[in-house]
């Protein structure tokens, strides 16, 4: 069984790991740490039979751990990943510190320098369905945001065949655990209830960086600048998953055949990417308490354009599913083991 | 007094009307009818200590109402305003079938004829806001869609300065009300809560017909062929309000200033339109439980694009809110009587 | 016009005031006041385009209202009553500070003294069905607890006529806004959606002390010993809203003609009392929205055991609204005016 | 591997017992019928990539599963199970055609017949933790009503040492998919979201029968008449979960720590029954999207009441994960396999 620590474990993204890791058959907690639980026990913040103890990150034996899950606020990972890794232990770091390949690109939407250079040198986007033969080798991965998750997986197949022009427009909807654990106005029950509430829209959401990165670098040839990017996300009153709907106008001559056969090029064979047929739309009830990420196409009659539907879990594929698919992949486990399909 | 009968009384925007009515200072429920529940009492069929009966359509005293409300489906309502009318009582009419001012424009989206053209020369669309000073004047007031509001409001103020082009988004979010009172698996709880659900995205929506005529109506000269509309609606779990988000693409030249001054030069003085300061963006919240009309203006930075938020409550603002401000217009009373703000 | 200050305008309950007062007929808003706020606008805290200026309390110009409405916590409010009290001002105080007749059963409760025992002695339980004569010449009324409302409406008729014995159990289930507006865990979206949970169960929740109180004193002869309460209240994930389910073994020979008979007496011609007809239960939703408190009482068929289900809105019935019919008593005004019935 | 054959796939248990199943490490899906949507595809009636066929009952190869679950409306049940048992087949029938012993009983509760005497005869009440070895022996499980499960597990172990006297008080509270995937009014978004209902209140519905058989078996000595029970079920606006909050009153003598010793006696071991330290109370979110029964007790101080409550998750520990412990048991499996702790 493979050893796993959590760092943050207390968080949204911490407990589904737990509950991911309880499950899993070849792969088991090591330990724990939470920075504002240490000294207690799991059990003693969220409403399970769990006995475990919370350490402080300080005391959390990291070289017992196989792999190590980071689950800190941006900026807080780096050090931490560097301990992890200067242990010798492979580090799966779910906050956005390593995601950005290029540190002026992370200095600016993050408003903080990139400490370990070397480190993001080594670290791969772990998004499987992109980077599967990286991660298998990988001892660093940066886990993908959730959003940029629905975005990349919807897009990508376009991008990689060039066909993103002009304005591509990703409107997202998410629910309210993708804001983290700690409480605020925004996120009170009576606030988000029946409501819902645009935010960060047009150009702002940090998590742009990353799709544009990714979808950038889908196609071999420059053609980078032909399209820009406009999303909007905001905030829905679930508990979990996101939907983007996005918008793209395809270019002269590509029809829905084409379309069609480039995500089926790009995913066939993908045990967690689901393009449904034709006439199908993604709900976040395709995804949600799954790892699966639903793709539906819609084509408007009469224009060129194709509107893509893509739903997920925002804690399983946009974060910890995506983990332990990560950790699956870079063990040489099955990829699918101890993931809800 | 003004004396009004509710046709279709026990759906949800006939009960909303019942609410306005009844704290009106001017108006009084005259009568009310049901086909489903006919013979039955009000309190029989909704929680309130309101014993008013509910006739069937054939026995409605047409003539003893001053005004008279139909919340029937569309097609239903064409003979039903015909009789309203030869009794002649005024008539507000929340059914899509006097909207369509170009019959074979209601035969294509609707799949059935328009079997009532002289009245259908003699309704007026009631969008207020556009329309006061005919509607002030008619007999017969058709009022518009919950969507088609949103929308209209939202984007008016561009088409009116001729400044709509290209393709025009309109990804937009409706609480369940919107389907109806009638059970259907779609929006039953378990299938509707924690989800979201697109659908009849791209172009095909009946209510695109009612926007597109008055959007393209918006300017004197002739330019409806600049531009189009994709329109996206999706099922959210709420019980009531829609949120609009509309992606407009400027023309060179116009900045933001000049936007701004369209907008508010089009709803100053609007007493259910708040065009809301730079940096804010509509939500639900602003809107719900009011008659307002709530429209938010983002500026994506670097860009040519303009993001619209535009947020109402449809069972107010998008259904029977309108109609009571539609029923002050036409007589004579404060257009905000009755009406939350 | 009446003017009003609200001092504590930006909590849940403050904000309803400002609703429910910007729709009075008879009642205008003088100045608001906000601790978390000072200096800013209505607007800027609360999604309506509302300017009112939300001033320090030690700048409300007291003296220039005619009653002034306090949404302090408990404690906080005594001072502040004191010195709307001083200024020759009358006053409605939402918090649990003059509730209590008896000092040392607050201190007991709140754990914390009762400085004003001369306010005290002046001051009335806020509860129109009950004490509508000394309401009306009163200058301080204590506004109830939103539990007590709903637990006292429905129990005092039994209480009046003596019918209480033995263990009596309130099992009460309420809206989120009731636990007011700083945000929490317990009371973040994801915590409380999908979830409901007890808290405070059997005797250990502070609104016992007036429910206590009330019902004590429903029965002119001592018979308070001859039964006790057992009050568990629930977090329910909706806004707003109280359901108390509530247990009474009825005494050998009470049948249901009786108890009816007694409900009736108490409640006929009560405009926000609702007891709804044999076979019918109070639910949400009789309530919601409006001011009403409605009441269902079901027989166990074979036993003596009577089930009352007693339904409120918690920010209307259970706060502000009562707040608002408390002033319109006070002042001689139609006790519905400015309330959704 | 075992074959599993699903009678009534596309209800929600039926599609929980397919998610289960198919995570479950022995045991696969053999067959699937629908009623509604025989001739489709399951993925054609829910959001999963899913393309098992779904057949009409009739053509369903009974004797190529090793178990057959039967997830069919009361009465409809019997001549399935019937046939089911007929091929040799073991069955798990999720209706409560073969709960009650008594058939008179049932009769009297179902308005209807039991039809299959020597089936009753030799079917087995599928409660593991009361019933365990006479489950592992049978090959006819009546598995129990959701309601019940969460009642009879909170209640027995005082009426097994015999505690349980006058009146007993179950104030259950159950999420929507408990009613169902048939749309309704009731269960309506709308009518549903936002609201919470009681039901049946008192001694009215159907799951108190089979309350009563288990928790009167408890106790070998006859002591039955001792007590009786008064259960109301309450509509609550989440998806799934059952709470329920009930009111015991404790013979003289018996404290706090016998009766935690009792509930200790009674559960130490079981692997899906979570007795919560002092202090604790139970709620949906101990239990929701687990197999797990949640117990809380609260003593009232200064009286002998005793709070005890009580979560599951009513499709996973209240019907569908339950109907799995069963065949766990039943096949000689690991208990816990394929279940969510």
């Amino acid at each position: 069984m493979l050893k796993a620590g959590i760092i943050g474990a207390t968080g949204y993204t911490g407990i589904e790991l737990v509950k991911l890791l309880r499950g899993h058959p070849a792969a088991e907690i090591g330990w724990l740490t939470s920075e504002s639980y240490a000294g207690q026990r799991l059990s003693d913040v969220f409403p399970a039979p769990w006995d475990d103890p919370l350490l402080p990150l300080e005391a959390a034996p990291l070289e017992a751990a196989d792999v190590v899950f980071l689950c800190l606020p941006h900026a807080a990972s780096m050090p931490a990943v560097a301990a992890v890794r200067a242990a010798g232990v492979k580090a799966i770091d779910l906050s956005a510190d390593f995601r950005l390949h290029d540190a002026s690109v992370y200095q600016r939407w993050y408003n903080h320098p990139q400490s370990q250079p070397a480190l993001l040198a080594e670290s791969v986007y772990g998004l499987p369905e992109l980077h599967r033969t990286e991660i298998a080798a990988a001892s660093l991965v940066a886990n993908p945001g959730c959003y940029a998750t629905s975005v990349i997986l919807g897009l990508w197949p376009l991008a990689h065949a060039g066909w993103l022009t002009g304005t591509v427009i990703a409107d997202s909807k998410s629910g309210v655990s993708g804001a983290g654990r700690k409480p605020s106005l925004t996120t009170s029950f009576v606030e988000a209830n029946e409501n819902l509430s645009p935010y960060n829209i047009g150009y702002a959401h940090r998590h742009i960086a990353e799709m544009e990165q990714e979808l950038h670098a889908a196609k071999d040839t420059e053609q980078a600048a032909g399209w820009h990017l406009v999303f909007s996300p905001h905030l829905l009153p679930v508990n979990r998953g996101i939907l983007s709907t996005m918008y793209v106008s395809l270019p002269d001559g590509v029809d829905e055949a084409a379309v069609r056969g480039t995500y089926d090029a790009a995913f066939t064979g993908e045990p967690f990417v689901h393009v449904l047929p034709a006439g199908r739309l993604a709900t976040l009830q395709h995804a949600v308490n799954t790892n699966r990420c639903a793709i539906g196409l819609t084509f408007v009659p009469g224009q060129s354009t194709l509107i893509v539907t893509s739903a997920i879990d925002n804690l399983l594929k946009g974060a910890s599913g995506q983990a332990v698919q990560n950790m699956n992949v870079m063990f040489g486990l099955d990829e699918t083991s101890g993931l809800p399909q």
